[in-house]
């Protein structure tokens, strides 16, 4: 068997994530392995906390990785927190809110659910009375769906929560290191990021950070494997003695991964050392560049991009009032196969856009505009191939007039800064 | 807040894992990201599942990652098959038989243990009549045990385990790429292995495979996440329309894992692109060497290591009839602060070796031959430094004969191949 050498073809990732990878982050990954426990490696590992502190703009003391893609991260929030008869109320409007449905009830808990319209989003009073109604134990909720571009306001949820001694899980997979999530002034209690999005470190990893209200429910629920026991007899019955029921996973509990993380250094896994290295060298440049410089590149790119999309003569998808900054869907013209539009643009030009779920298939296309990927190049490129394709698949559009537009929008940038 | 450049210094890591990565794996992840169902990128998925089968000598259809460290795949396997108040028999001999007794017990399952000694292993026919006895619906075993150096023997239990309809899942974390793990011949239902060990890829992801038997068991447990589905109402009691269980967990779901790998192609996660660019070379990097050829170089490398620990008057720990090739157990000498000697083999020579867990921890040190890292070089290297801090510690050596020992094994190396 002789398989080809490695070698892909150049992409343009305009969707909402995977996306590009700075060249630094990719060049990290080349470095030599270090073992778990070295110290030169543990090091990177509490550098690697204090930079996440920082993008989570939280002064918690936990800040860390879940070694598995996004939901890895989410669910070990969820089993972590919820006990079997747990109410939790999930607020949803797309996609990722019916992931989190899916996580929390395969976590043993009774689940309330709200429903908005996909391509809306909550009034924050609307939620904080649906937890003073059912006064659930945890509430869970998105805050960037990139299913629909709706990003949901959080502040407030925090304060109501707290009312009633709720906890509050937020999903900020998308949009940390592309928007404003304010950790502690909004007063969330987990928060959980994604990689392969706004950081532009590739998928593998999962980023969360929780308070102390989170760590004194934990901390009922923990124990240390038999195995890691000097004494293996005097603790075999500690698994009946807790005083809350024991986490349901072992992989993804965050008391063993706490207690790897922290001074402790007890082994659980084995750090997914080049993973590691790619998201330190990747959330080092996030804050080179600096959050606020980061987030106002991201509403920059927005804005050319929404204004050629609009100047191409198609409409956007959803409220504007709730838009992702970093996520525009756009709506598919009528009579127009959306999914011959995206293959002929990976094909013919490298560029991939992505298409949506569930009642959305086949009537948006979802372009991001996410962190190395989100650039005046890449804007121009996909605006120019996307009118060329489109005019190939017959629909009617004022040729050159969405690059101008996207470029004018450019040259107001001094304005803006 | 200003960090430094990623700089690590040099290590020859003779551990049982994270061990060194070939230069061609570690440059494969430097390749820029395509996404995820580019079919460029399904084309490499699938390439890896070709080679994922040749691995593990295989012809089941379901082969792959889970994205995780190895006790996500572990876990994945066990929450999949396992339903509450299941009874698992787990035969365990060392630290990772406990993890396994930990996982399942989480699973909600009735665990029943069979304990040996650390240091030895089962007769197969122990285990067949523990079987027997206790028939229970899911036996499962540490193929080789890192915490004491063992080997389990295989071949004869999955007949046991077919005699009463069980089914058989092995952890094959530390003998893959190694060692013979030959899942068909030997009716092993499912195998999880690890990437940081002897196939020396970095740490991040977990093989699994698995047989008809085994997939069986899944699709009873089967449901689409309701915000994939086209009409969300239509399915929103499939929840409880299951003829089993639904799977505890989502991320580790894999019913869901083989619709995202198969071609259906079902979102799940997002596939971590550079761990798995870096597994396909690393597996293209096996098949050429072949894995008989492997086989034979781990057994050259381990006899030239013990060689030499024997002529520095040091001694094995463990029954030397079950020991794996790939791990060597040395007794750390009356007196010696093991983890000072561990300690100053890293900082004045750059080389890592192991220490144990629970009751072996400071009895033994653990030092790995696998995959890149087991090589001459390092096996050299690795006993003049061991030879050199020792003497700093006071322990009496027959200076310079390590050395000699291991060199005289490998002119003799003709004789073996």
């Amino acid at each position: 068997m002789n398989f080809r050498d490695l070698s892909p073809s150049p992409r343009t990732l305009m969707t909402p994530g995977p996306v590009e990878v700075d060249p630094r982050v990719l060049r990290a990954m080349s470095t030599p392995i270090l073992g778990q426990f070295d110290p030169e490696f543990t090091d990177l590992m509490n550098e690697t906390m204090t930079m996440l502190r920082e993008i989570f703009m939280t002064k918690n003391q936990w800040a860390y990785t879940v070694d598995g893609t996004s939901r890895s991260g989410l669910e070990a929030v969820l089993v972590s927190l919820i006990e079997s008869g747990d109410k939790v109320l999930v607020p949803l409007y797309g996609r990722f809110g019916h992931l989190l449905v899916e996580i929390v009830r395969r976590c043993g808990a009774e689940v309330v659910t709200l429903e908005k319209d996909w391509g809306t989003v909550f009034a924050v009073e609307e939620i904080a009375a649906a937890i003073r109604q059912h006064r659930p134990q945890l509430v869970a909720i998105v805050h960037g769906e990139t299913s629909t571009g709706c990003m949901q306001p959080l502040d407030g949820i925090g304060l109501a929560c707290r009312e009633i001694d709720a906890l509050l899980v937020v999903d900020v997979v998308a949009t940390i290191g592309g928007v404003e999530v304010a950790t502690d002034k909004w007063l969330m209690d987990a928060v959980i990021g994604g990689t392969q999005k706004c950081l532009s470190v590739p998928a593998g990893l999962s980023l969360v950070s929780y308070n102390e209200r989170v760590e004194s429910k934990l901390l009922k629920r923990k124990r240390i494997e038999q195995g890691l026991l000097s004494d293996s007899s005097a603790v075999s019955s500690s698994f009946h003695d807790l005083l809350g029921s024991p986490i349901r996973s072992n992989y993804l509990d965050l008391c063993q991964l706490q207690d790897y993380w922290g001074p402790a250094r007890l082994n659980h896994h084995t750090e997914a050392t080049s993973m590691l290295y790619a998201l330190r060298e990747g959330l080092r440049l996030v804050l080179q560049e600096g959050l606020q410089d980061r987030f106002e590149r991201h509403k920059r790119h927005e804005a050319a991009l929404m204004n050629g999309i609009a100047a191409m003569g198609l409409t956007l998808y959803g409220d504007p009032s709730c838009k992702m900054p970093v996520v525009t869907c756009v709506n598919i013209p009528d009579g127009v196969n959306g999914e011959s539009v995206r293959a002929v643009l990976l094909s013919e030009f490298g560029i991939e856009i992505a298409s949506s779920f569930g009642p959305l298939k086949g009537r948006i296309w979802r372009i991001g505009t996410m962190g190395y990927s989100c650039s005046k190049r890449n804007v121009l490129l996909t605006l120019g191939a996307l009118e060329a394709v489109l005019t190939l698949h017959g629909v009617k559009v004022d040729a050159g007039a969405a690059v101008q537009a996207a470029m004018n929008t450019y040259n107001k940038e001094a304005l803006w800064s």
